[in-house]
């Protein structure tokens, strides 16, 4: 499938719908069904101890689908998120970006579904997993 | 079974642990493996239209059976989510209140699972369910 | 809400629809966006030792959510469900039946979502816990 | 990590512990951390027109993981299901096997977690994605 909107397209999307939280993430790579997206760690993401909380780890999640999402539709501000199943598996390295891992399993014309795996920066193994459905309205 | 930390404490604990977050949670009424929390809505959790985020409802939700669990087995910071699935059901009221409706439907010596219904304050149908796993540390 | 399927049409139509199975589940008690069903346990939904399987717990939850549904709706035979979480919370009584209290929590246009929690007959507490979405197809 | 159990022994294993289900799956390969296992469709898993169930592709999904753990920790027949999500994406076609492709994510000592996608044997598109949580009993 055609990518429609790209890396630079989807930043400029973001800032303008969502100002309150777009410069916390960076659009690193987009592809067919697929995208990278950095959480620019910051301190109001952190708990005691410098992990990133739960709920930006699912912000992240949602975030990234939602743009692998409009990468392929284009921008649809009015997508909601539907569903999401997410396993917290690891402790995130401390004041480290997080790097989600994204990837749509199925678009079709109501309803989205993709899963996305979330690393600290430069680690092999995933600190979480999750899996999201987004709504599509109607045209 | 025997409440041991209730609304007063659960309430310091959380500054004392989370002060990032604790101003954001009125925790209304402690019971038997139940809960009712508040989440006190500003600017941060709004997004355009001033709906409630997605990731402020998730951590309402989070918050919520954490505190739950606290108030059955006392002040165990280190208990962590493992898993959650939630449902966006309607779009939050503007500008408005959520509040937490949470159970425990499982305390066991390892894992507690609870679930949770999130309403608009005022509002009779709920804008979202979760439910929730924690990983009990051994003492 | 009006119920517009009871008990017995309920059970005609999943006699018809669905013979593999209609003889697994006793509906026993239908109200306003609630049901009540059984399974009436045999040999193949045991595993060693006499206790129900996961997929016989899963499929009750799965069809008991569906006729809530179809309570609520009229006969749609094409209702599917997109998405389900579940928890196995405690291990069934052995060679007992199963009881699930399923209510629905949206009833939408397209998408209907609800939950249940399934018991061993006479068994205080639950031994799992599910939530459904099933996606509606325009008439 | 290493595989400690192949597929062959996988087979016995599932055939001397779970007799009345082990003939349901084929083992088609094990690598670390990594299993693919067949549904090998017969009447009983079959909806009117000829598509797998629902709860047999919940069958698929919950056996692969759990073999997939027991590859990499031996018979551990009491491991037990915690936690399962699960998207039903596309429906799977008529009378054909379906294809479990699964990786754990995480193996630790007391909780191991693990997706799969699930497919119609030779179809490119996934029919579902599941995740789930499994408990290992402390030795």
């Amino acid at each position: 499938m055609t990518v429609i909107m790209g890396a630079q397209e989807l930043s400029e999307f973001l800032g303008r719908e969502f100002p309150q939280v777009a410069g916390d993430f960076a659009i690193e790579e987009v592809g067919d069904r697929r995208i990278r997206v950095r959480l620019v760690v910051g301190e109001r993401h952190l708990r005691p101890g410098g992990t990133v909380s739960g709920p930006s780890i699912f912000a992240l999640a949602d975030v990234a689908i939602y743009l692998a999402l409009l990468a392929m539709i284009g921008p649809e501000a009015l997508a909601v998120t539907t569903n999401c199943a997410i396993d917290f598996m690891r402790k995130p390295a401390a004041n480290t970006d997080l790097i989600a891992e994204c990837r749509l399993l199925k678009l079709g014309r109501v309803l989205a579904i993709g899963d996305v795996l979330i690393y600290s920066d430069g680690a092999p193994e995933p600190v979480a997993r999750a899996s999201l459905t987004y709504s599509i309205p109607p045209k």
